[in-house]
């Protein structure tokens, strides 16, 4: 390839266009022998189709793994298929750790046990702890007992740590050194490599029992005199992690401390593994988008040509969850209806009493939360945040309620309707608030996510909560 | 510092806890100087402090920038400022860039125009930009004065990109050699050199006019024969960037490629600058927090600590927004009145079916969203799609429409009541289901984000939509 031929970070977009080009031609020649079925046109056909699928087939062959996974997830069931069979045989590990899980699923499905095994056998021990969940028992069973045993241990112990670990990011590539001897040395011991573990960008100083010493950055190593020591050029403050540390936390000292590799020790700081900003981008990219995911009460990243049945199953639990808190909000109304029936302008203002309550609860707690997560909100902050919030809120209820409440007084020419919508917003935006400060603090200090669910619990109060508010206040002194 | 005090993730809460410490004695002096008042206690009180404040001081030298900025951020604004000013004046440069935004504008706020010049003075041309829009206009003129040409020229350069390209994200830090020479004199090169910039994993091979040849990465340079010429080991598939592409194409292909830097040309294929994945890790944090915050409606990040009015503006155009769709979904009840005067349930029912729709859409839309962001999701999909959405939406409307109609029918002993809401639930979420797969594809195509508000405007939909629905439905049918 020249330089002409740079990739470019839309090229992906114009392979996936191509893809479907030789894809949508070939289901026209499928189309042909289908609806003419006539046996001299067979070969004919034959031929284009098996034209087509040697350009298809050469295609793929020239293309990054992750451009392939690109284009898997970019196509529908039976098309992504048809391509998956064109792959060789010898990239399906590396592409089925590049896809989504969701797509993983549908093409390990397609997969039989023996490709299952070649494709794993493929990759490292920690790329194949990831890819071990989505594998059937039996595969996993046979490549573990194929391997040469320091592997196995390594897959042993990448498999033991928790999901959101470093010890399940970290790989077990690493060029170690010993201080004692001359960057020469080193110099001439990296030559002895055919290539370095990618994203090499420090060597690990070590001592003869594997006990971290420092780190040789390959920046020292090639602008300093090779007649040096490894111990005079060593950096010996080192962020380095033990394979128990939160994944979150990890993901945030790589972003403060900029880092590219970091090594990972055991409790003796002998080290047993090394963490890379690739495996720290996807995290904090997986990550992220569980989040944004959850916002929606969506419980994983969908496939979009899924069957109904699959997004069926991803969505229904929120939607129990929203059925049962929207009745409860409903049997709140219940116990107000004979004032409805007197005044039936309480049913037509009270969804906005409870909406905007719901929207400035959000607000709060995805400030908390968010300020929790960082552990830059300690437990004797409560009261301070407690007192901010509560301000936030007596401003919005008096500024918009005040406006809600001449409003709903002009439409219903009644004063002390308005003045009851005014109360009524205020109060439950206090609520709001309250709840938003204190829901999150008090899971934060119970070691519960404080953000799993947050959206629907606070929503669910000031549903309930502004229907009582409201109904109950015009109860009281409107009727 | 020996390798026993290494660094760890959770160090930067430990130092949090000192300062806080530190700054809670602090205040325990002041207040007995304030409450007190007398003379002779004057001097005692006055060493105290000044001993708390060397030992603070002492403290914060010994942090790293990125350290300081979170200690800063946690801390409330009077505390924040003391401690700001006890940070060596040659550090506010580096401190103001890691920083949030929003806690920048306090610490600006507290500095005086020479102090602010003095920072920006330290930075490079690509830092200054970034800290540029929040700087008084008279500082930027007085700092761009002063540079030397070629960084004046940087300067303007990477300020006349657009917020979210790869022009606002590249440094102009890269090593380039050319092409025609043994590895044996680029190592003699790199030895001149007192360091790298920050990391540099590749150097970039160039012709005499700085046109882009091909990239060496140390890897090659250090496990090869010293001997070879840079041009038989260099590579020349290059993931290459313009300045003008989009922020989020780049953070993508430094994803897929599991790139560490990149260099960026421009039309005439001339390397102009660089990017690296610290930028791009810090990119894809930001564009994950913003759109996790405008879920709630929040502009930006706020400063946890900020005040009530701040945070009030930050909030207030979201809620005016809701506002107005609630309005309106209220004025959509108020059609109704007369239905839900003669069948009071209706009132205590609705809610539900707005609700849940609302949930739905939201799933869908977020759902359509990310695929769309990808660029995985062409507009011939659309047909697809809907009808796998419309799908997903009749069966939960059927089984939770069910299910609701079945608790109506039970509460209120009416059987068409229970229909109604069946019905109701089943159209409702067949409106969002559409709703949720087209609005996002139209303002894809009018070249709109399709994430902006996308929340927003299915949730008033589904709200006026399930209202309709549902009382229009019982108008007709049961009344």
């Amino acid at each position: 390839m020249t330089p002409d031929e740079d990739l470019h970070p839309d090229d992906v977009q114009q392979h996936l266009r191509e893809v479907q080009a030789l894809l949508s031609r070939q289901r026209l020649v499928e189309n042909l022998v289908h609806r003419q079925d006539m046996p001299r046109h067979d070969l004919v056909e034959n031929l284009v189709h098996k034209q087509h699928t040697a350009e298809l087939r050469h295609k793929l062959d020239a293309l990054h793994p992750a451009d392939i996974a690109y284009i898997l997830e970019a196509l529908p069931l039976e098309e992504r298929r048809f391509v998956w069979d064109l792959v060789k045989a010898e990239r399906d590990g590396e592409i089925l750790l590049e896809v989504t899980d969701a797509v993983r699923e549908t093409l390990i499905e397609a997969m039989a046990p023996e490709e299952l095994k070649a494709a794993a056998e493929s990759l490292d021990a920690d790329e194949l702890a990831d890819l071990a969940p989505d594998l059937p028992a039996e595969v996993i069973q046979d490549v573990f007992q194929s391997l040469p045993s320091e592997e196995r241990e390594q897959l042993r112990a990448a498999m033991s740590y928790p999901e959101d670990s470093v010890g399940a990011l970290m790989d077990f590539d690493m060029v170690t050194v010993r201080e004692d001897v001359r960057l020469e040395v080193v110099l001439r011991y990296l030559r002895l490599f055919d290539d370095l573990p990618d994203h090499t960008d420090k060597l690990f100083v070590v001592d003869r029992e594997e006990h971290l010493k420092g780190i040789l950055t390959l920046e020292t190593l090639l602008i300093n005199d090779p007649e040096k020591e490894v111990s005079e050029l060593m950096r010996t403050e080192i962020v380095s992690f033990e394979p128990e540390d939160d994944a979150d936390e990890a993901a945030q000292a790589f972003e403060r401390y900029d880092l590219i590799s970091a090594p990972v020790v055991d409790k003796e700081k002998r080290v047993i593994g090394r963490l890379t900003v690739v495996d720290v981008v996807d995290y904090i990219r997986e990550e992220s988008d569980a989040e944004i995911l959850s916002h929606a009460g969506l419980r994983e990243e969908e496939d979009i040509f899924a069957s109904v049945w699959d997004s069926v199953k991803n969505r229904w639990s929120w939607l129990a969850i929203n059925l049962v808190t929207a009745f409860v909000a409903s049997r709140v109304i219940g116990l107000f209806e004979g004032s409805i029936e007197r005044l039936v302008a309480l049913a037509a203002l009270m969804p906005i009493v409870a909406g905007i309550g719901g929207n400035s609860g959000n607000q709060t707690i995805t400030m908390i939360v968010r300020a929790i997560a960082t552990g830059q909100v300690q437990p004797d902050a409560l009261q301070r945040l407690l007192r901010k919030e509560l301000g936030v809120a007596l401003i919005n209820g008096l500024v918009w309620g005040g406006l809600l409440g001449l409003l709903a007084c002009w439409l219903y020419r009644s004063a002390s309707l308005g003045a009851v919508m005014t109360a009524a917003m205020t109060l439950n935006l206090l609520l709001a608030a309250t709840a938003g400060v204190i829901i999150p603090m008090i899971r934060s200090r119970l070691g519960a996510d404080p953000a799993v669910g947050s959206s629907v619990l606070i929503t669910a109060l000031t549903d309930s909560g502004g229907f009582f508010i409201f109904l109950g206040l015009a109860t009281l002194i409107l009727l």
